[in-house]
């Protein structure tokens, strides 16, 4: 070994020993009487310290060679300092070289490999290597490892097996666009990459596995979004012979032990909530309730509620009388918003990607009084009954919208989530999980006129709506969950069908034709005849929850070794051409 | 939860409860009075027990209803049995049903699911999912499950960190042939899928991620054997400031710890021997070491060795004349070796596979005298020389072949290793583990004519043989090692190239330009500039070292979902062809 110890772990009780660590030049200052280097390894930085009078000449010019990121061994005394530091761990300590070896030297790099770099997105993943020198990089990979092992200790004791699934599959039409993969041995033939282990999961179900887990890579050829990668993992679990609630108590027992292991967070049982209370309290279907706020309806053409503000006298306000849905929310405290602050959130939720023609607010004063930017239409006695409906106090600001119910609800969930933003309710060490469940079924395509599975074609729909499936396909609720994470869709599944006749049902309401079904899906639907048992299952998205636990935004940082948005490695930098041999063999040209 | 207990737990201690348990039919047996139901699930067997003159009509009925593998749940009360059994762990008690539920019914399987089943390869394939049923192969995932939570925890202890690499990397020339993934966002271009994460674990090290590994999924492209998957998995290491004595003693410490943890063996400290031995005393670079039976050689011409068998007065016998290498080994104890069993050793080492000529045989009689194939040629003072020099005693028998050295060497320990098998020297239940080290750097390739990497071209030379680079290449050894067990390599590995000038010069050696050197691995070469440590790792083949562990011979029966020779996964018909819309997407058009 390159060294004795690390450069994190020495301290004052190894004083007098003489010892070698190996590491990174992380600094060198040079007083001229004095020379200290700063080295660093994945545990620590340690203090090296040269008197130039009373070391070595060998030693002294050694040190005045090294340059930034020099790769060193340092064998000398472990030494108290006089003036200790508490800013890094060996703090108590230096050491006194007797002999420093250059292991390899290094150029300078095109960024500070410091907590705050000034290398930006581009180069740091063109350098990745030597960004992950950085320790917040490093830290969030070694916070993924310890949610892997703690993730799989977890499962293991519960008798979960892992199991390992292949990844050279087969390419099916339903869902996200496959990768697919040229057989040089069966030419003209394809093997798909997989967008996840469902069918192999459910078939260790079939083959009696009770209880599997996998934390796996899955891949999707989609067009990348910031947050979104080709590759991506899961940690990907199924059980049998279980219920819905067996599930949710698994997997919100892991969640909670990751919480409790990994960040020493108790982390209460999960509340659940059903899609339709999702949708109708917050617009959403993965709501963020570290905060209330939630969603109240003035006008709702669609359940007939009354017109809660219709004016005595006044006149009719249009924009209400033409709306299908009239809904808001009450920001508590905000009722001294300036002018500016509203116009920055009218700004806000007039912006394309929200899509709402305009907002509607109502200040409930200190004073008591209310004032809404739409006066004209309304008295006080109709703003009152406003408050009361929004449950508002002095000092709130309620803020409205309206228009199409659909999109309505989709600004109004994004204007919620700037407001819990704004008012510092959305605190990234603040922890809200919970569950939605009972998810629709199926959802109508606009763009393909059919029926799509909202969860995927395996997903069970709830027994008590099965004969609805006929007659109103779109109120056939799902057996499906997804646990949220302030606001984040963390993990997501079912329970499955069983039953080869209702996943043949099922494959017919999603416009597969018998053949196409039985082709694609038919060893799915032949082992359902051998005595398949009832199960059901979930998936994390491991980056994703990674991230959130790590208090990041993006999820790009707990990957190793990332792709960018055109789905590039630009560190090893591919995809890339390969050679026409490659293309003969596998039997396929390239388009002009 | 469809049960409140597995079929294997329930003991003579639970007597008087009332449980649910469910699961797969396994027996069904109608003495009209008495029937009997076996249950199975992944823990065990519990026997039903109904006395259709005391059941529920609705019991019996059900009962009678069912067949082999239906999936049923039974709740009843657990009753210690009159008659025990100690077939199965769950022996003491039967259950008397109150209820049975039939959970899904089953078709008649294609083989029957038990140990010894009367399924072929081909129609277990095709049913996976069935044969995954059976005990036998749950139990090699389970101790596959078991294997990789023990080489996680174990490495997790070490401060190894398991690091993600991608899945999606790029195509090299170097190696065996790449699966490639045609990319549609860059069209043209491909990506490849990894044969190793060798250069990204190398990155790591440059990271300063110091210990690394993980276990991961690799892909070759190659034409399949019997023993070869397209997709197999390797525990995939890499640690840096280490030498290779560093890694030898932490790798050996993982398979000593999962030999305790996982059978409860205590495996002795790893002997070593160079690749020259390996060679020269096993003719093979993965000697099996259960047993000795060391290569003797009586003729050397490479080495100029006396010609220790040279009668004094006989004829010269013309085929050890023309030799380049005359070498045997000395079966103990199998002097009485009949003409047929000789007369079979002889077919088997001409067999093409093997490819001698012959086989020349010496008895050494219980009684001191010595028979000899070629007893024409030599007289017994001869045979007593050769005796001596093959350390044999009365009752062994020394085989011999002859011919050109590196055929003669190769077929003559196909030859030691059949009589080790004969000669029951090759329990399965015995481990022999051990290192082979100092392996060349590079070996000559006729085919292509020039210089290949024996192990990869990132190997480091030996810095002592640095100088015969030039020179002698064949000559320089490699700090490279394998890990070998009962004669099958589990694990290799080497300590890498760290200097960006070492590197251009072995790309060099091995025929890159300049100009491919940067385009392949510039990455790399760029990345050793900017402070890469000394480093070293190697890799275990995952399925071998599980079906190793489980004393089996084949890979296949460790993996859930196996692929057949001809890369096919027969059960879902993969790889299939794709929509032309998908090709379209691609910008590739498959050849006519």
């Amino acid at each position: 070994m390159l060294r004795t110890h690390t450069c994190g772990e020495l301290r004052a009780s190894n004083a007098g020993q003489t010892v070698t660590i190996s590491g990174w030049v992380q600094g060198l200052r040079d007083k001229g009487s004095l020379l200290w280097i700063d080295l660093r390894d994945r545990y620590g930085i340690t203090q090296v310290t040269i008197e130039t009078e009373n070391a070595s000449k060998e030693v002294v010019d050694v040190a005045r060679s090294l340059g930034r990121e020099f790769v060193i061994s340092v064998t000398g005394k472990v030494t108290e300092r006089y003036s200790k530091s508490n800013k890094i761990a060996t703090g108590d300590i230096e050491i006194y070289p007797d002999n420093i070896v250059v292991l390899n030297a290094a150029i300078v790099p095109p960024f500070t490999i410091e907590d705050e770099t000034d290398g930006g997105d581009d180069i740091r993943m063109k350098y990745r290597y030597l960004d992950l020198r950085r320790n917040v990089v490093r830290k969030n990979l070694e916070l993924r490892h310890r949610m892997a092992i703690e993730t799989r200790n977890f499962l293991d004791k519960l008798n979960f097996l892992e199991v390992e699934t292949p990844v050279l599959i087969k390419s099916t039409p339903e869902g996200a666009r496959d990768f697919v993969v040229p057989s040089r041995m069966n030419q003209g033939e394809f093997y798909a990459l997989p967008q996840s282990p469902q069918t192999f999961k459910q078939l260790l179900m079939v083959g009696g596995f009770d209880r599997y887990y996998q934390i796996v890579k899955c891949f999707r050829d989609e067009d990348l979004r910031a947050d979104r990668q080709p590759e991506f993992t899961q940690i990907d679990c199924e059980m049998a012979f279980v219920e819905q609630e067996d599930i949710l108590n698994t997997f919100e027992g892991l969640v909670r032990h990751l919480f409790k292991a990994v960040k020493g967070i108790d982390i209460p049982t999960l509340s659940r909530m059903t899609y339709a209370d999702a949708m109708k309290y917050y617009g959403n279907d993965k709501p963020d309730i570290r905060f209330e706020m939630k969603f109240v309806e003035l006008k709702n053409n669609s359940t007939n509620s009354p017109l809660l503000w219709r004016a005595a006298g006044g006149e009719a306000f249009p924009v209400f009388e033409k709306a299908q849905l009239v809904v808001g929310i009450c920001a508590k405290g905000a009722a001294e918003y300036t002018r500016k602050q509203l116009d920055e959130l009218t700004e806000f939720v007039k912006r394309p990607q929200i899509g709402a023609t305009g907002l509607v607010y109502a200040r409930y004063n200190a004073d008591g009084t209310i004032k809404s930017s739409v006066d004209k239409f309304f008295n006080a006695d109709d703003l009152k009954k406003w408050a009361e409906a929004f449950n508002a106090q002095p000092g709130d600001l309620i803020l409205i919208l309206a228009g199409d119910e659909n999109k309505t609800r989709k600004a109004l969930s994004e204007l919620r989530l700037e407001m819990g933003t704004r008012l510092g309710l959305r605190d990234k060490n603040t922890f809200a999980c919970h569950w939605v469940i009972d998810f629709p079924l199926l959802e109508w395509s606009e763009e393909t006129q059919r029926w799509h599975a909202m969860h995927h074609p395996f997903t069970s729909p709830k027994p008590e709506d099965i004969a609805l499936i006929d007659t109103k396909p779109g109120a056939v609720r799902a057996n499906a969950y997804d646990m949220v994470i302030n606001g984040v869709e963390v993990g997501g599944g079912s329970i499955r069908i069983h039953n080869k006749e209702i996943q043949a049902r099922m494959f017919n309401l999603l416009g597969f034709t018998k053949e196409e079904a039985q082709a694609q899906f038919g060893f799915l639907m032949n082992a359902f005849e051998f005595g398949a048992p009832p199960h059901g299952g979930l998936a994390f998205g491991f980056d994703r929850l990674c991230s959130l636990f790590g208090g990041a935004e993006g999820i790009r940082d707990f990957i190793a070794f990332p792709k960018n948005n055109s789905g590039r490695d630009v560190m090893i930098d591919s995809p890339s051409t390969i050679a026409q041999a490659q293309l003969d063999e596998l039997g396929i040209n390239l388009k002009k």
